[in-house]
C-alpha cells in the first residue's frame, strides 16, 4: 500500500479522480469534548434559552463541512448533498459527543468533511465554554463509518462508550 | 461564572472586548494522532524524501490558524504575529503529537487559534494517510498554556505521555 | 408544510437532496437601493468615466452569488453555470433598481444566489456612495422568479414600480 | 462633496485612511423580513425548540458582519470589537425586524459590517422558511446611526414601524 | 470574434455555460521566477531538509488553484478532479520553473485554475526567500496546453527555455 | 543571511513580528500582461463602454491584496489602510502594465499585498479576454519600491519599458 497525494517526484498533489464514477456517498464521523460536570451543567441548563451552546456549534459543524477543501490541503472541492449533526450529552463522563454525517454523490468520499464538521463543532463548544472552564479536552474525533466508492463500505471498531 | 457569548436576549453575541488593552498574548495547544504502526513508520520513511505528510499538515496547520474567526463563529478576527507548529513523532505509543504556538498583540486570547492549528494539521495527516489508515484517531486536542490578558496565566494540568 | 431544514431533534441541518435528479434552474431577483436625488446625479456622471459605481457593485454581486454557500448557513454550495446582473436607473423614484438572474444544472435552486447577488450589489452601492448620503436605504429585495425543479415554476405578485 | 472611492484616474480605489486615529467607533443597521402571518407563526412556535430559525440568523449574521471586507470591494479588512444583532418580531406587520450593532476600534467605520449583518441575517431568515414562503420580501435596510470618527455622529431620520 | 464576458449592455458578466456537456479537460499552464545565484543555492541547500521553499509553494499551488472562482472573478466555481504542480530548477538561468496541470471533468475549461496555482507558487517563493532577495522576478506565466471542450485543443508556441 | 520563514527544526513557520513597532509601510509592484496587438485594441475600444475589461481586473487587484495572507501561506493576515491600481496600456509592445500600491500602519511589510494584487489583476485581464487571445504572457511581475520597517527603503534596479 502506498500514499496516493505524492507524485512521482514524491511531492504533494490532489489526486486525480477524473477517471472515478459519481456514486452517493456517506460518511459518518464522531468526536467527544470533556469537561467540568458543572460546565456541562451550564450547557444543559442554557439549552432551554432561545440560542444556546450546541445550535453555535451545529451551524459551525455545518458551514466548516462545506469548506473543508479549503481547510485540508489535498481534499477536493466537492458538492455535498447533505449535512446533519448530532449531540449525545453524557453526563456520567461529562462528555458532549457530536456525529456529522455528511453525503455526496461524485467522485470521492466525503470522510474528510465528517471529520472536519465533528472538529470545528467540538472547537465551537470550547469556544462558547471556556470562559469558565480552559481544561476542556477534545477526544477521539474517528470515523464511524463510509460507503459508496471503490474501497466499499468501513465500519470503526473502536468502542465508544 | 457565566458564558460570555450570550446577550441578555440569551443570543450568541461576539463579545464586546473594545475596551481591553492591547498585550501581547501567546497560546499553546497540543493533540496527537494515533495510527497503525506501518501507517506511522511509512510517514517517517516518506519525511527522508522531498516532500512529507507532516510538512503539509504544518502548512494546513499555518493556514488554519488565519481562518479561526471564520470557522468559529463567535471568535474574533484578529492579526496574529506568529505562528509555529511541531511534531512530536511517538512510536511507542504509535501516535505524533502536534503542537501549536500562537502568539498576538492585542484585545483577545488567541487560545482558538492554536486549538484550530492543531484541528486543522492533525485532519491533514489522517487526510495524506487515509488511504492506507482509516482507522486512526485524533486524541487529546487541549491547552496546554496561554499567557497574557486579564484572567492570568493558565497551564493546563494534563499529564501527557 | 414545514420548514426542512430541522433534523428530528429539532437542530438546523443542510437538507439531503442527494436523491433529486440535475435539471436545469434559473432564479431571478430583485431589489432597490433609494437615494438623495442629488446622489443619483453623481452616479449617472460618474458613468461616462472609466470605472463607475454600478461596476464595481456587479462586480461584487457577481462575486457574492459564488459565496451563498458561505454567508448562508444552510445553503448547498453549487456550481452556478451563469450570472448576470441589470440596473435600472429611475429618476422619478430616485432609486436603483437591481436585478440579478442566476443559473444552474443540478439538484438544488439558486434563488438564495440570486438574492445574495442582489443584496451584495445594494451594500456595494451603499458603501461606494456613503461619503455622501448615509440615509440610503436598500428596499424590497425579493424573488421574481424561479424555475427548475420539483416545486416547479414561481412567479412573484409583488408589483415592482 | 465627491465619492471617495475612486482615483485620480476615476477608477475605483481603497481609501487611504493610514492618517486618521485610531478611534472606537459604532454602528448600528436595521432592516425588516415581511412574511405571510402563517410563516410568522411557524418561526415563533419553532423557536419553543432547541434550535431556530432565529438562532440560525443570528450566527450568520455575526459570521458575514466579520466578512464584509470579502463581500464589499472596497471595504477595508478590519478587526471588529463586538458584534450583537437583535430581533423584533412584529405579528401586526407581518415582519421581523433584525438589528445589528457591531463596534470596532480603529481607523474607520463600521457601517457597512452592520448592513452587512443586517442583509445576511435576513436571507438566512429567507432561506430558512422559503420552502414554505417564497414570497417574502427583504426591506428598509438602512443604517440607524453611527459614531465614532471624523465625520461625527449619524443618526437616521427614518420612522421604522 | 468578441469577448465573451459582457452583457448586452456592456457590463461583466459570468457566461452562461449551462448548454455545454461535461466534458474531461485538461490545462497546462508554466512560469518562472529568477533570483540571484546565491538566493536559488540556498533554495536547493534548503530542500536537503524538512521542509523546503519548494514543499510550502507545491501547496499554495493547490489551494489557490482551488480558490482561482474567488480571486477571478468572472471564473466558474468548479469542482477540480486533479491538481499536480512540478518544479524545475536551472541553474544556468538561475530561475524556477513551475508548472502546474489541472484536471476536471465539466462544462469548462481550467486555464484559470492552472495559471493561478503557477502565480501562488510563485509569489510563495517570492515570500519565502525574500528577506534574503527582493529584486526576484515572476517571469512568463503562460498557458503551454489545454484540451477538452468545443474550442479543441490550444498548444503555446512559446519556446520556454 | 537566512531564510527566516524555517524554524530550528527546519520547518515552515509564520516568523514572529510580535515585538516590531507599528510604522507606517508602502509597498509599489509592477507587472505587465503581452498580448496580441488585435486584443489590446479590443481592450482599448471596450473602454469607451460602460463596463471594460480593466475595471473588472481592477477590484480583482483590490480584493486579492485583501486576501493575500490566505493564499500566501506564511503571510500575516494585516489590515490594510490604503490599496490603489493603476494601468498603462503601451501599444507599441503591446503590452498592459499594472500598478498596484499598498499601504498599512502595522508590523510588518505590505510587499506581497502589492504582488498579488498585480497578478490577480493580469490573471483577470487573461480570463476576460482568453476567448479570443489564448497566447497572452504574464511578464515580469516584480517589487518596485517598498518602504517603512526596519529593512528601510528598497528600489527596484530594474528597468521597465
Amino acid at each position: 500500500m502506498e500514499f496516493t497525494h505524492f507524485n512521482e517526484e514524491g511531492r504533494a498533489r490532489m489526486v486525480n479522480v477524473g477517471e472515478k464514477p459519481d456514486t452517493e456517498r456517506v460518511a459518518v464521523a464522531r468526536g467527544f469534548i470533556e469537561m467540568k460536570p458543572e460546565t456541562l451543567k451550564m450547557i444543559v441548563a442554557n439549552r432551554a434559552k432561545k440560542g444556546d451552546v450546541l445550535a453555535v456549534a451545529q451551524v459551525a459543524g455545518i458551514m466548516a463541512a462545506k469548506e473543508t477543501s479549503r481547510i485540508i490541503p489535498m481534499c477536493h472541492n466537492i458538492f455535498l448533498t447533505g449535512i446533519d449533526i448530532k449531540f449525545n450529552i453524557n453526563e456520567e463522563n461529562s462528555t458532549i459527543g457530536i456525529e456529522a454525517r455528511v453525503t455526496t454523490v461524485g467522485k470521492t468520499g466525503v470522510e474528510m468533511e465528517a471529520l472536519t464538521a465533528v472538529s470545528a463543532a467540538c472547537l465551537t463548544v470550547y469556544d462558547m465554554c471556556k470562559a469558565v472552564d480552559r481544561g476542556m479536552v477534545i477526544k477521539d474525533i474517528h470515523l464511524v463509518e463510509k460507503s459508496g466508492g471503490k474501497s466499499g463500505i468501513f465500519r470503526s471498531e473502536k468502542q465508544d462508550v
